[in-house]
C-alpha cells in the first residue's frame, strides 16, 4: 500500500489551479473530465515529496460546507516570512500572519480560493 | 518548499491511532501534547511514500462538522478486494464496497473512526 493523494472539492477549478500551480508552485500532472460524473479532476504534484493533491470540481457549481474537521495541508518552507511576502504579493490571503509558536517553530496559515487552510512551517532542512 | 502533512481533527485519538497504525499499517512517528493548546497530536507516516497524516485531538471532547468539502485520503493497493477482506475482518466500515469504475479502475471507500473517507485504488505498480 502506498499513499496516493488528498482530495478536496473546489468551488472554481481555474482559480484553484492558479493557486496550487502558479502561486504554490505545484505541477499540474493530470486534468480531465470524470466520465459520467459531470465533474472535472485536476492532480497537482509537489515535485520534492511526490505528494499529489486531487481537486474535484462538480459542474453544477454547488457550494460546500467546509466544516471544522479537516485541518490543513502543510508545507515545509525555508522561510515563512519570505513565503508570506511572495504569496501576499500574489494576492493570497493569510488567516495567520507569520508567528513563532511556543515551541519555537515559525508558521503561517494561508487560505486557498475555496477556503481550505494551507500551513507553512519554517524548517529549512526538511523544506529542501 | 516540500509537502509536510495533511491534518485532520479526530474525535478519539486511541481509536484513530488504532485505525491508521494497526489497521492501515502506517507508522506512528510522533505523538505528543501541543503545549498550551489542550490538544494532543499524532503523526502517522506511510513508509513507502513518506506522506504523514497529522491527527489532532482536542481534549474538550468537542464534536466536528465534517462537511462535504474535504473528499478523502487515497492509497494505491495491490488488490482492492484483498484490502477489503483484510480490513472488514478488522471491523473497518466500508461506504463503497469494491467496485470497478467506468474507466476500469477498481476502488473502494472505507470510513475512519471519525467519519473521514479513505479511498483504495487498485494499481499494483503504484502500490509497490
Amino acid at each position: 500500500m502506498r499513499f496516493a493523494h488528498t482530495m478536496i472539492r473546489v468551488k472554481d477549478m481555474d482559480t484553484s489551479i492558479a493557486f496550487y500551480r502558479d502561486a504554490l508552485g505545484l505541477d499540474l500532472v493530470d486534468h480531465h473530465e470524470l466520465p459520467g460524473a459531470d465533474a472535472t479532476l485536476a492532480f497537482l504534484k509537489d515535485a520534492r515529496s511526490g505528494l499529489e493533491i486531487e481537486l474535484t470540481y462538480n459542474h453544477d457549481g454547488r457550494d460546500y460546507t467546509l466544516g471544522d474537521g479537516f485541518g490543513h495541508l502543510a508545507f515545509f518552507v525555508e522561510s515563512v516570512d519570505a513565503k508570506y511576502d511572495e504569496l501576499a504579493t500574489k494576492g493570497v490571503h493569510f488567516s495567520l500572519l507569520p508567528k513563532t509558536m511556543k515551541n519555537g517553530t515559525r508558521i503561517a496559515f494561508a487560505k486557498d480560493p475555496t477556503g481550505y487552510t494551507i500551513e507553512f512551517i519554517e524548517d529549512p532542512a526538511r523544506a529542501a
